[in-house]
């Protein structure tokens, strides 16, 4: 019998050309997922995520589902699965769900976190998962500036995708950012994130806190609907997505 | 005019064959410094180390020193350096030294720290920084084991290498084990460590916290020396080499 199942799974997205399958499957989280789980079914499957990461970023939690006729339990279909993946992806529950449970449309709030480090920061151990800033950033006005981010308005101006059919409007419940030993941690939940939006938002806040924008800004910015008139696109390897809920 | 330089160093040892320049010195450390420093010289440069890590063993405060005749600040020579050196290898400090200071020579204590995971912990991000274990350890064992491995002991029973020369007695000043969330560090610290000392002391203790083997026999491992009455030799990817002391 066909059974949905919901994976949550962590990836280093070093390696990879982003979650979406291309011609080059190998190469993307969903490809190399699809390939293997198409294996162990002997019929094709297909692998829906709950939102897709570009190359370079990384998941503690992204989740997807898939459906599949197996005799194996799901904890040892998880097992099986991890034998076969690469160690930089790894799925950490795997169980079945609802037949109409689908990770994307169904997913309520997700968390996405930034990881940057103030200039001086060294740690060769991080280098793929945080972003060495150039210039020093002061977290408390990094703070006002996402305080002006908080709730539900029309994020077009934080988006790179310059044809847009669907709402570009969003909700943020909440922006956390933390500062340790010059290690800086922005942590992003809201009910969805528009292509790039998480990496504008953060190159935004990140020139208000080297003093190149005013906190006040935002409002404007977000007035604008205009991507020129937002901050710029930080890099990827910084980006986590943390969890999805449902 | 020539001078001796003391570096501290941070690499991730993981693509690498150890600290150690061999015929393939692309793949060491000390063969990739040497290479680079030579060409920056124009001169052979030797670099000496405060002492060898091991295939796969990572460093946070590896101390090196070498001899260069440079028009270039200490600073300026270390950013340049840096900037031809791969990112997995990062030069953090860089000053003159006393032209008889020798990183091994003269190394007071070192501080070597050991990761490990109890089973269930899952964490792509640390595939080549700690060991997975197979069975669950009770760290309070782990402590009881710990104290009694204290102060001056020959280790020769904790030392891989068959034929030794020289005296195999070394002085622990602390073993420190914590425990977080299922992620366990043991921090050891002491005048000197022999031949994959640290490696077999972690794997001893293992055997005691899965209940295989009692605190009480660690006085009857040590003076039995040999590397037979010990415990097994941990993986190379948990160990870190922290700080070296002068």
């Amino acid at each position: 019998m066909m059974q949905n199942y919901k994976a949550v799974l962590q990836y280093d997205g070093t390696r990879y050309d982003g979650w979406q399958k291309q011609e080059n499957t190998e190469k993307t989280i969903q490809g190399k997922l699809e390939l293997l789980l198409s294996r162990i079914a002997g019929l094709p499957v297909q692998v829906h995520g709950s939102g897709r990461t570009d190359a370079g970023v990384h998941a503690m939690g992204q989740v997807a589902n898939f459906c599949m006729d197996t005799e194996l339990s799901a904890e040892e279909l998880r097992v099986l699965i991890n034998s076969y993946l690469p160690t930089d992806i790894l799925v950490t529950s795997l169980e079945p769900a609802p037949e109409r449970f689908h990770s994307r449309l169904n997913a309520k709030r997700k968390t996405y976190v930034y990881r940057m480090a103030q200039p001086g920061y060294q740690n060769v151990f991080l280098r793929n998962y945080v972003t060495f800033l150039e210039e020093p950033v002061d977290t408390g006005r990094m703070r006002e500036a996402a305080r002006l981010l908080l709730g539900e308005h029309d994020f077009k101006s934080f988006c790179s995708k310059k044809k847009i059919k669907k709402s570009t409007v969003r909700r943020i419940d909440s922006i956390v950012i933390e500062e340790k030993e010059g290690l800086i941690t922005i942590r992003y939940t809201g009910n969805g994130f528009l292509y790039h939006m998480v990496r504008i938002l953060t190159g935004t806040l990140t020139e208000v806190g080297a003093g190149k924008r005013e906190p006040q800004e935002i409002p404007l910015i977000l007035e604008k609907k205009d991507r020129q008139a937002a901050g710029f696109l930080m890099p990827p390897q910084g980006l986590f997505l943390e969890k999805v809920e449902y």
